[in-house]
């Protein structure tokens, strides 16, 4: 195969999703697949891994020159990671070795000379890692980061991708159940619990705040891993909303825990066989407030629905997501090395931002919490700061085309490239 | 007051909320009153209750007349009751007499004719005795159903508005959640469980049928009330798709059932202080799932988000919504009384309906459930003809307009209108 061979000439690269997807996760892939294409000269073909780095430990790799245009383009409105992603974390280099290297035998097998790694901290961990045992091995790959949590925990980076789209959703959910309970308070529902993910950081629970401008416009409460839960206090809280609107929404996080760290979800309800159930903040929150006040309550749980959720998917953050993909290239194209863009914020309002650049070291197992003056002093609100922040992050909307009633979301080939490695490797 | 003494002249119309809102009722109300104010030589004016028929029943009305065209057109894109709703049920006339009786004395007071009833079987059957009691005490009241639920198991009716908006949230929330979970399965979450509405109808589940076509497309399995759940049939199903498309999603109804009728919601989860949970179907079926194969699950319980979701609502259901509102100030003015207007499919593909009627009668306290045939035979799928069905209900959006990054829905004024009674009511 000359032809092959000769295209094979100029440097290859990777392209991996890791950890939680989130609904503009594959924005960022196309960001990626379309500036190497814009790069033919520079960069031979894009791999992506299949179901993210467990892809290049198996040498099970995607060829996605063989992805029409039209299917890289419908990545922008498809939610979920489209080649696959993986929550299989390496350690470190002393304790993981033999998988660092299998990496860079891959890379060098198929000529990978960039990897971009699509994910949050542990990610950009492992990223660096790479780019590390690379030189030890005397082969070189350059290593550049692409952000993506709905947590919006990593530091350095103004937000991150996903994030804005997870916060459109809460918003926008607790606004409509909001209405939905105030409309039947008199005779019916008076609580409403929405539980949404942070296991952390509170700043999807934050983004609830949203929802609600003037006083008593719910969420009436939002708790937050960061504010210690004081049950005393949260009752009374509830207590007061029913007693002054008649009625009194909730956003929990996840992650809520008492003053001594231990979570809400664990001390909670238990299935049926008597397992501590997780994900269990919303129904032991409800309890407690029928056993105090009596009152009937509703709760819901969004789970993955709220990081899938496409539809209402947040303009800001398909845009920033696809920028992150395009700039990685770019930087990786600069000779810049072990760096991730990131999103700089140059005004609230209006909103302007821009891409930059930080070490991928400087974001690796960091975690960025909700800061304190974004937190209302009672602890159960977000301040005009919090609001400052989180509000250009849901702005705009940014609908997928529909057929049938349904969002058009591509489903790619996902090529299989031809294995050149003869060992196998057993994740 | 000369000039409103002379509107008063011309007969009064009432029209209230009942039961569980849905994201196009307001559509319905919106129907009514454009209605009733192309109608202004034959109806005065349009009282709406203040939370449904405790408003009448409180002497608690609204003029809707005070409201402004803006605010009414923009009903149409607004979810939850806007006038408020109450789950309160008339029972019957020999029981509850003096609360009809109060009714009809409202309705005097303020010279009502027409009642305009926006509801379920339930509410149906108050109507008709509304209009039963007006005539034995001597004040003919019209009386006219309007049909709402989002359980869509009203008789006659070839569906119910408020269904159409849910099954497109379903079958969109499966679909984006599917694509989550398949791309994550291969080291994380295998099997996914969506709990959905319908305590004794299956069409919410079976809208989730919608999200894919082809085999091995989730939902992989529907549990609908209609089907005696079998725990060793399902456990098997969820090992086989696991087995063969290295995941699986569940889209269980509330209602989910044994062959001895005993729910599953209430045998699951207790809370924190020992309470049976109900809304418990989803954690039940998890941990079922986990105790035999081990799966790493997740799970998420919509509530309602479902029902108050108008931002992904199907433009069918909202055009029907409305259209049941402006046809039953029609039915009226003809002298219609003691009827509902019904949605009739013409057909299915193109889809054509129109409006007719039926005695709300023949549709007060009757239930439609999912028939045998739209089931797959081994219970866990829709058929064809199912999905024939369901399918024209979720076509079209009717996004609603957006400010900040969030819908602009309207609040209404809601004037008060003056008592003109001496006697209180309490309810």
């Amino acid at each position: 195969m000359p032809a092959a061979r000769r295209k094979s000439s100029k440097p290859n690269a990777f392209y991996a999703q890791s950890g939680g997807v989130t609904s503009v996760i594959n924005a960022s892939a196309a960001g990626v697949i379309e500036a190497c294409r814009r790069s033919r000269g520079r960069i031979g073909n894009l791999y992506a891994g299949r179901d993210g780095i467990v892809g290049a430990l198996t040498e099970d790799l995607i060829d996605t020159g063989k992805e029409s245009a039209a299917d890289v383009r419908a990545l922008r409105w498809t939610p979920s990671g489209a080649f696959g992603s993986a929550r299989y974390k390496l350690k470190d280099l002393d304790k993981d070795r033999a998988k660092y290297e299998r990496l860079i035998e891959v890379f060098r097998a198929h000529d990978i000379r960039y990897f971009f790694y699509n994910g949050g901290n542990d990610s950009m961990d492992t990223a660096h890692k790479v780019s590390q045992i690379g030189d030890q091995m005397g082969y070189h790959v350059t290593c550049v980061g692409v952000p993506k949590t709905v947590d919006n925990d990593l530091p350095v980076t103004d937000c991150c991708p996903g994030f804005g789209s997870v916060a459109k959703y809460v918003a926008v959910s607790t606004r409509e159940a909001g209405l939905d309970v105030a409309s039947m308070a008199r005779t019916s529902t008076k609580v409403f619990i929405l539980e949404v993910m942070g296991r952390h950081a509170g700043w999807i629970a934050a983004a609830g705040g949203l929802a609600g401008r003037g006083r008593g416009e719910p969420p009436h409460i939002i708790l937050f891993p960061e504010i210690p839960f004081d049950r005393e206090a949260f009752l009374a809280r509830v207590r007061d909303s029913v007693g002054k609107d008649g009625y009194c929404v909730v956003v929990a996080s996840e992650g809520v825990q008492d003053a001594e760290g231990r979570f809400l979800a664990d001390m909670g309800t238990r299935d049926a066989f008597g397992h501590v159930q997780l994900g269990g903040v919303a129904p032991t929150l409800a309890a407690m407030v029928k056993e105090a006040h009596g009152y009937k309550y509703h709760w819901a749980l969004a789970d993955y629905l709220q990081r899938a959720a496409r539809h209402i998917a947040s303009k800001v953050d398909v845009e920033q997501a696809y920028a992150v993909g395009k700039a990685a290239v770019e930087l990786a194209l600069a000779g810049r090395n072990a760096v991730m863009p990131v999103i700089v914020r140059k005004s609230s309002s209006p909103y302007r931002w821009t891409i930059g650049s930080a070490p991928i070291e400087a974001v690796a197992n960091q975690e960025k919490k909700v800061p304190r003056h974004y937190i209302t002093a009672d602890g159960f609100g977000i301040t005009a700061a919090g609001r400052r922040y989180l509000q250009p992050l849901i702005e705009g909307e940014a609908y997928p085309p529909y057929k049938h009633g349904l969002p058009r979301y591509v489903t790619l080939r996902k090529a299989r490239v031809r294995r050149r490695l003869k060992t196998d490797f057993v994740i």
